[in-house]
């Protein structure tokens, strides 16, 4: 199985991973090898920032960490022993390399840096409110709020300046920020976006996801919590909790897709929860067929918890043909029908005369979807079912997931009766939102309080909302004159 | 399932892979499109060249189709409803653009291209005499001999001339050939190296393998013949015996390793045989284990097979780290300890406390077997069984495959019990010849008459190997001395 | 005569030139011509900056001109019938993207562009004084302070914010600054650096030299006056003097070798002032020699000056044979010592047996002018007079002119005999003070009221340097200590 | 003075440039440094082989020698003491790297590395012939022949082979020929093309142009003679001549325009001749006028023997705008009637009100002329009189120059009188056809027994034109049908 999916184009995508590391030789190298394990969550440009004791270093660039972040001459200058880094997706189309994090300031207490994985929903009111008071942006990131927050802080410590800062803000945010004294690391209240901590020999490190510890050897220490500061001063760790207790609502999204399988997530295996949704799917939807076959690469622990749970013979029916590096520019328009087929193929001479069950995670647009079972059909698959390892997807992410509008989700347009027409399948059935609650080890959702951020299944956001909120009231009066 | 493998470094490679169309618009897009889908079969270097009619038109790259012949500019010159095109790894290192295929001359009968997937074991030889005679080489590619038996035949017609070549050279060839009247494709009287003929329309396509003609959409016809030439000239196909009836005797690696697992070889599915082979490795060497765990990727359909035959779990227990895209070089000496792990980490909860079957397509060197045994070690797993879905790899390629010396090979230094020790495995077991041709459909081997060329394993070759014996000879009158 | 220098790594260097259009469609487009014909100004980076109505585009990039802003996709977006640019040298040695100008910013009153040459004397004074206030600051350009002090200002209107920001700068600033309302050219009030004002149909145009309104066919107007805003706005001219009546002191080195000589500074013709200074020099310091020979290119007019003067033959003793185009870089120290024949050539059948006077405009270290005159002597001349059409450079510029530090300057470290033997010339004279005064129409030097910025021969600087004096005062602290 | 040429779009084109140095460490870069000066001689690709004692090294690259042959992987792989290279422009507009000299090709006697400067008039006839016989050809150069006609030589000596096919070409060569034994340089029996020699320490250098030898420090030894053979082989110098002696007839217009002004061609220094050619003008063709103005660069050298010989002022009167480096590539039609003006720019406050006389080398095609005439009288000149250095340039060169049709000639279009009115000046002239030879050091040319090839003159052509005379038989042929 693959970290990445030939059919992301019709994917949720995480917007950013971060990675750090405080007291180890040759910290940006560690950085980079974090950086590249997260690769999924964040493939439009990558950077790193080091530490050197005595001066800061940055180095941004668009593209993958391999090719730009594994080259001598840029990880030569990228010097001493605390370095962070980022890996992100635009959200906005806003490409330019003044995005890239992690960003950097020059404070009147010293250099500042900071890698943000999530997003902040009242980004656009407090920026509006800082360039009334003279602040100058240099980026379009919403990131860059908390730059200038803690740049003209009343406070005198930089960290107090940072907690100040934080007190403003709104929404999600996974961060690490460095200053010439600390390194911090911190999630949002709610935990919207997930942070862990681990240990090297002597050295704290932090990171979206377990994974990128394996890569470097670092042992999984545990989350950051909820609403948590973790501090690194002088080799020695210290914990804040400035919002005091707070409810954790986790991003559900992260074990249905997000995260590689082979990470622990809230302490539980992804690859384990997968394997779960699909056995539940298989309790709540079964259906008689010749075969289980993965919709790859994302779907297939998720299939192999079906046809386990079912008894139903898991088999490759689908082949990536997508060969590993650049996208192929298919040539000319009568070429172009061709399409689908760069990416894929299918294995006919198993699929021919058969029944068969397909295990995708996510539906978003369903253009995929429809273009999978057509090939099954081509190939001539006599039914075709296919079985979906999350609720209906029907409402946007303000949290720092890249989704469509949300006139085009397809489960927001369709009931699953029209979804099955539309990607003109035998049946369709998604698991439910107790299903996949039950995956997690919970009875089920617990609507007066739910354990996880589900909002893109239910509607039902934790936080508040301030700049859509604007953006729809100017809507309505626009549309009341 | 992927067409790369994070391990290939310590695999066999397939030397070439080559497409051709005749009759179709846009046939070099068509060429791109193909090789795109033979790029497992080469990935270092990659041509087309076309022909509208009145003229020839190449291009040449080292680095993969994609990127290349995607470009507008490129594709845009190619003109013409013939074209054909070769993808390749370098045998010898020389990885000059010069020796990138299809090889052009112009002869004083017109143009001349050639595309080869083989290699020509009197190479050397044809070469010493050709020089003498005041032949100029532009390559040091074997194929180029090819150019000149052709331009030197005292024969009038070009086709003559070409199968006046081809009586002097010896070993295995699958070739597309263009003059400005016709396109020939043909194979070695023992067809070593595969070629299957499809149909698009009025176009005839030919092509290494029938995935090449699904991405294309075109219908696979037939396999060209052991000893066959198939000339398209004016929309009109025929077919030549030159060599008269002859044996075959193709590469038995391809189904094992070098096809991608949806192509069909020799009439029989490749994934079919992949998993026909891994369920006659669970009756000859069966283990009590907890989980069957393929290595990722071409080890997928055998582990698939293994695990139905003996009702072990099939679980993925080592998920594909390395990226889609670029390598990543490793940062510094202090770091690249940590290499293997770029490519791929342990699903170390599903792992840990388990006994495991790994099962695996071949083993070259041991190297990358020994890395993965130990990566499941230390992921906690309590007993390690390797199974090969092949025979014990002895013997070098003559024929256009990239092995290593006989010396590295690990099955020519050691025992099975050396090996196992080698890989620090509790156990291990490969396939038996027999048992690999049972699932390719025989009773087993006839060492009289064998079906397949299978000298990797047996040390049988099926040619003689002029320019490897002269160097025998060498190397002993040297000794002798 | 070329606009470039085969001897350019011994000359001081201009470090900026600037071109503005306000009201003409492709505004961008002409502002890219009169940037390229700026080139000698600037090599090292260049951006360009417009306006659509709507929107400002950007586009910055090292290197030159042409190969960044003759390319479609960058000149295409660069909409609208206002822009600006600017080319550059950088002084400190930080030569990132984020340097180049125009810089920009959003600010409260909405977009603000700014394109500089000069140097602000107290930017660090006041820098640490916005930052201490809250400033982040994006790039280390004395120029973006005055975007701070724009954006803190209290007063409302655009225009008195900029003002306002002005009476606090001190130094050298020839500006064009846009907002979405206006075209502002200004200098500062000695008028250190040029700024000349053109005419093309309706369209205003302002530029460092006269030869860039000639580039795209715009009638010379007038020079901006020190001290004086020039306001476009609405198609209409306005201009404010709100410094009051100030005494100009425009930099003298502009006609010495900054200005490209077919350019028209101070109403005067650069390359008759040379072509005076020239004959003043063999006026001053005559000698008997067979014949003169300018160092090429800079030399040429003095040279033609000095020749017409004394009589003696102008001759090209020098062939400038650096090509067109790229720096060679030398291969391997054995053959660097080779190097300055790259660039130049001797025309040794002119030379040799010969007494020659080599003239040049200026000696900054001299390294080169020992180069040339052995140069010569090796070419077998007999005699070498060295002429220079300046007077001896002691001291540093801080007005925007990238110059040695002092102890590098020959002019420091020698008497003029001193300097005579350092470059083995068998006698060497500079124009005197007064003797440069004349070529410009002036009676001489008028030490209580000089016409002139000619701290560079003088060291009479005309403003305050309030960051050079800190860190005098820190040095001596430090000293003291 | 600079060895290119802003107006350089309408001047004939040498067509090569070649140097060999045999004995020195370092080889390769001294050929480097030799190819970089006379880069004038062909700016589009450049190449260099070398030979270490066992391998020839080989690097080829489209553009200049500087970005190419100064890069350290590159140089480092050219190892050993004996080395030579070319540079070029393409005749038939096939760019292509493979026809980029030297020429290379392993023959069964060993390597051999051919670089020519001139072309085989009889080329493509004994082309057709080499084909017929099997001979597979990899470029579209003419000089491709030679190694043809070395490889299938009877002879068995190498360099009786080489003579052998020497005896075959006809037309213009200057060759330097790498065998593992020797470098050999030659020159066709007429020594249209130049070729000499010089010396540095133990090392035998041959270039095209004495520049070339003053760059590495060298000392001019002698030119090759015409029919002349030079071998060094270990270390020892050889002549021979195998066309017995011959009459020479070396190419004038390298006095004219292609040579390096500092250049010795026939022991005569190239600038003297030039400012000869001017003074015979001035003789020939006299004016009443107020200044001399040079066409820059070549036009200087005859601008400034006009100006000392009539005593009217030399001024510069154009000024080189062109910044030194990449070519700007106008944006958008609006803009692009500006164009003339970006390479260079009238010195107005000179011309205006001014009677001139323009002074260049040679009249081609007159476009730029025009354009140059007309710029003149923009910038307010009263008066414009052209004086052209050299006769009416009436036919084309078969030799090694590229020169237009002849119908695109202005001078075999045109009178004097229609010429003047094409470029709308008040006067225009061109030396004599003895004035030339005059300015040569010969009393007049001696019609029975011309020193000099002057065919572009006087269509006096010294050679058999095979290849022509059959392309104008065909059109005879088929205008007869």
């Amino acid at each position: 199985m693959l970290t990445t999916n030939p059919f992301e184009d019709d994917k949720l995508r995480e917007e950013c991973g971060i990675f750090g590391v405080s007291g180890a030789d040759g910290a940006s190298a560690l950085v980079a090898l974090g950086l590249h394990a997260l690769q999924h969550r964040g493939q439009e440009a990558a950077g790193v920032t080091s530490w050197d004791g005595a001066h800061f270093h940055s180095h941004r660039a668009m593209g993958h960490v391999a090719g730009n972040f594994d080259r001598e001459e840029v990880m030569g200058a990228l010097r001493g022993q605390v370095a962070c880094g980022h890996v992100r997706y635009s959200t906005t189309g806003e490409t330019a390399l003044r995005n890239v994090q992690p960003l950097y300031a020059e404070l009147a207490t010293g250099g500042f840096a900071v890698a943000h994985n999530g997003n902040i929903s009242n980004a656009m009111f407090l920026r509006d409110d800082l360039v009334a008071r003279g602040a100058i942006f240099q980026s379009t990131s919403d990131t860059e709020v908390i730059l200038h927050l803690v740049a003209t802080s009343s406070y005198r410590d930089p960290l107090d300046k940072f907690i100040d800062a934080l007190r403003r803000v709104e929404g999600a945010y996974s961060l690490i920020v460095m200053t010439p004294n600390a390194m911090v690391a911190c999630r949002d209240p709610l935990g919207i976006r997930p942070l862990v901590m681990g240990r090297l020999d002597d050295a704290y490190i932090f990171a979206s996801e377990t994974v990128a510890l394996d890569v470097v050897g670092a042992e999984y220490v545990r989350s950051i919590e909820p609403g948590e500061l973790v501090i690194v001063e002088n080799g020695k760790l210290r914990s804040l909790r400035p919002f005091g207790e707070t409810r954790a609502r986790p991003c559900i999204f992260e074990w249905v897709y997000f995260s590689r399988p082979d990470s622990i997530a809230g302490d539980q295996s992804v690859y384990s929860v997968r394997k779960a949704i699909g056995a539940q799917l298989a309790i709540e939807s079964p259906v008689e067929a010749d075969l289980v076959i993965p919709v790859p690469d994302s779907g297939v622990p998720a299939a192999l918890g079906y046809a386990q749970q079912s008894g139903i013979p898991f088999e490759l029916g689908i082949i990536r043909s997508h060969y590993v590096g650049r996208t192929f520019i298919q040539p000319g328009d009568q070429i172009r029908r061709l399409g689908v087929k760069l990416k894929h193929n299918a294995n006919r001479a198993l699929i021919e005369g058969k029944s068969i069950i397909l295990v995708d995670d996510s539906i978003v647009r369903g253009t995929t979807s429809l273009k999978i079972v057509e090939m099954m059909r081509e190939a001539g698959a006599r039914e075709v079912h296919m079985r979906i390892a999350s609720p209906p997807t029907t409402n946007s992410c303000f949290y720092g997931v890249d989704t469509p509008e949300r006139e085009k989700l397809l489960a927001s347009r369709f009931s699953v009766e029209g979804m099955t027409d539309f990607i003109h399948a035998d049946s369709l059935a998604f698991v439910s939102i107790d299903g996949l609650y039950k995956a997690l080890g919970e009875a089920g959702r617990n609507d007066m309080a739910p354990r996880y951020c589900d909002a893109c299944f239910t509607g039902d956001y934790p936080t508040r909302l301030t700049d859509h909120d604007a953006i729809d009231q100017l809507a309505l009066h626009e549309a009341a004159e």
